[in-house]
């Protein structure tokens, strides 16, 4: 089954915004077992728009289209579709019925602006629209469906996934399980992970590895790419790949699930029951904001302390005044100090901390930019290491200063969890 | 001037990444007066390529192919442009240099795969990565000239600033000024400030509007959109434009050129010559981590106390263990407590507090997922309010929260340095 996206708007066109609708629609489509085999952007455009729509109607089953159904002037995609399949456009009377109901649910009144949004080409269905006021459509051209969405993603996606996916199911017997597999890594580079798992294809001939960069972690995605319904022998396939890919990644894989490191700790104290409280300089208070965007983070995280100065560093922590004088804010023995001092402070099992120079001013020779030392104290074990990084970017240097600590903690967490 | 775009790789065509390199050239070919008319995405297949390399080249002055430059198999763009327009290739001597002192800087030692990257065809002329192994290169096809990139968006993006667009300048005798105004908006949804601005084109026809959505704030572009060098006329339109859309945006512009609120509370406290501190429970470090963000923040940022248990409010920031008690952790007087508190405790001139529930837990009927507290203690004024919020999302509690309460002391710096 072959599927293409057109994505319109000038805003895309013009690189206002990143198209995130087709990545979506794509990674969807998939899914379903559909694959798609062009992504085409055009401008707010009648025109551009009709050729577009008639060009992918001789080559391709179905085709999702976004944006253009709004209220506005510049929303010409229902009055382009009309044109294309040579038929009008008329007032549909669910259409102005799901908008009437939506506006009442929120206790607005229908202008005159958005009953233009009711008027769809005579021979399409509407798709209704809970989250927003533009209804969709879908209508056959030529031998293709057509489904016709609204270009604000939190709209569309939803559309899509609770609406678009069940026809899509019904019109072409879709009924089938894609298995995904998600691992994450860090502490290698994509071309790294990609050389290290370069004779994965050899191996698992009927699998598919996909990658995908959120800075600084890969997620590797093994995808049975067959269409096969969900038995044992794939799952044994799935899971001999699942055990091949981490036996090849160099122990750097941080979860086996698909998490962020943050909630691997958080799993990891929850389970052994133990808190954490953070001591963080140069990291700002990100490791804090990672640890409690997990949810349920309160039953094991405490307290951070940001100490971005040396007095808070002592009257806050208990660093040793004379510890600065002799060495510095940023050390190993500074960082050990705020460890200990911050799981001392609050009582907690864990304490973490972070003393570094992430820049853009700071460095010196001794302790240039990109420098870190992180410092972990733990029931039984405590521990600081020094890190050089060097990424030009003081955003990049919080991140991976956090993430490294972070990841120091899960490891201890980790041994001590399977000793 | 006309330009298109093509993104190769199956990776973007799969949903697997978004394709954000279409949306960086957009705009900055847009900077250079050239406008973008259509983006195409096609996988990692020549024929697609060859196909859709033609369909372009026939109708358009230039155009920016990225991606399938790599070393491995999959990597077929250079051979395709070839195929497109009859030529063959071959190892280029300058193309095969550039890769050996890329590599050499390195420390890496070039292989047998790389090498491939370095034929390129016969017609073409090699355009220098200096931040990664794939050369690129530029060519005529029919009357268009195609200039092909890196698909890797860090390379991409600097290869088109650094040569791409020096080269584009050269040969199109580009030289223009596109002038941009920025504004920061926080506390209006996008309809909305669209809807207060629905007259700006009847006021500022040569003008135009251009919104970017970041939650929560919405960015507002006023630019000129007609190719003018950039002189006295236009920078007083530009101006009188500026003052019309913040006169019509309810006093809800948080900054007049384009900065994040945590920005412009920053420049406000060292102008200012004052000093922070910040008590947070709900926003987790939020708050701290965006204050952080910024490079230069320890001029003014002291200390945050992130106080996730009601022991550490108590302990840490000397929040009144009987106001806990009678009130709870989420109320106006805890939080008054707390930014009282962690100004003293560190001897800051501010002091800023959240207290409430990001959820998804943790709601009560009196006190609902959404309710936050926040206090500002400055040096005369102290206050404490309650926000209710209802987004379904923990992180975007988290978020709204930490830039509430940011915006109101940016609104009491405000107040106190024009006063």
């Amino acid at each position: 089954m072959i599927a293409q996206i057109i994505s319109t708007g000038d805003e895309v066109l013009l690189g206002d915004i990143v198209d995130t609708n087709a990545a979506f629609l794509s990674a969807n489509l998939k899914n379903l077992g559909i694959q798609v085999k062009g992504i085409h952007v055009v401008g707010d455009d009648v025109d551009a728009i009709v050729t577009t729509i008639e060009q992918v109607s001789y080559n391709t089953e179905i085709c999702i289209v976004t944006g253009g159904l709004g209220p506005t002037s510049d929303d010409l995609t229902a009055f382009a579709c009309s044109k294309a399949v040579n038929d009008s456009l008329e007032l549909k009377e669910d259409a102005m019925n799901s908008m009437k109901s939506f506006f009442k649910k929120r206790g607005f009144e229908l202008t005159k602006e958005n009953e233009k949004q009711a008027f769809l080409p005579t021979k399409s269905s509407m798709i209704i629209n809970n989250y927003g006021t533009a209804p969709g459509f879908h209508i056959k051209v030529h031998d293709c469906l057509f489904f016709f969405l609204p270009g604000v993603p939190s709209e569309m996606k939803l559309m899509f996934n609770n609406e678009v996916a069940k026809i899509l199911k019904e019109k072409f017997d879709l009924n089938l399980n894609i298995l995904i597999e998600r691992l994450t890594v860090f502490g290698l580079g994509e071309s790294k992970v990609g050389w290290l798992l370069r004779d994965f294809n050899k191996q698992f001939p009927s699998l598919r590895l996909g990658f995908r960069a959120a800075f600084p972690v890969i997620e590797v995605k093994i995808v049975n790419s067959e269409v096969v319904k969900n038995d044992d022998k794939v799952n044994s396939l799935m899971s001999l790949a699942k055990n091949w890919v981490i036996d090849h990644l160099e122990n750097m894989v941080v979860s086996k699930r698909g998490w962020s490191i943050a909630k691997e700790v958080g799993y990891l104290l929850a389970s052994q029951k133990k808190t954490l409280a953070i001591a963080e300089s140069c990291t700002g208070g990100l490791i804090s904001n990672m640890i409690t965007d997990v949810a349920g983070s309160s039953d094991y995280f405490l307290f951070t302390g940001v100490t971005y100065t040396n007095d808070a560093k002592i009257k806050i922590l208990g660093v040793n005044e004379q510890t600065i004088i002799d060495h510095g804010a940023v050390h190993e023995q500074t960082a050990l100090e705020m460890a200990l001092g911050v799981k001392k402070t609050i009582d907690a099992d864990y304490g973490i901390s972070t003393t570094g120079i992430a820049g853009p001013g700071g460095g010196t020779k001794e302790k240039p930019v990109g420098m870190v030392c992180i410092g972990v104290a733990g029931p039984s074990k405590v521990d600081a290491r020094t890190f050089q990084f060097s990424f030009d970017d003081r955003n990049k240097h919080k991140m991976i200063f956090a993430m490294t600590a972070l990841e120091l903690l899960r490891r201890d967490l980790v041994a001590l969890s399977s000793s």
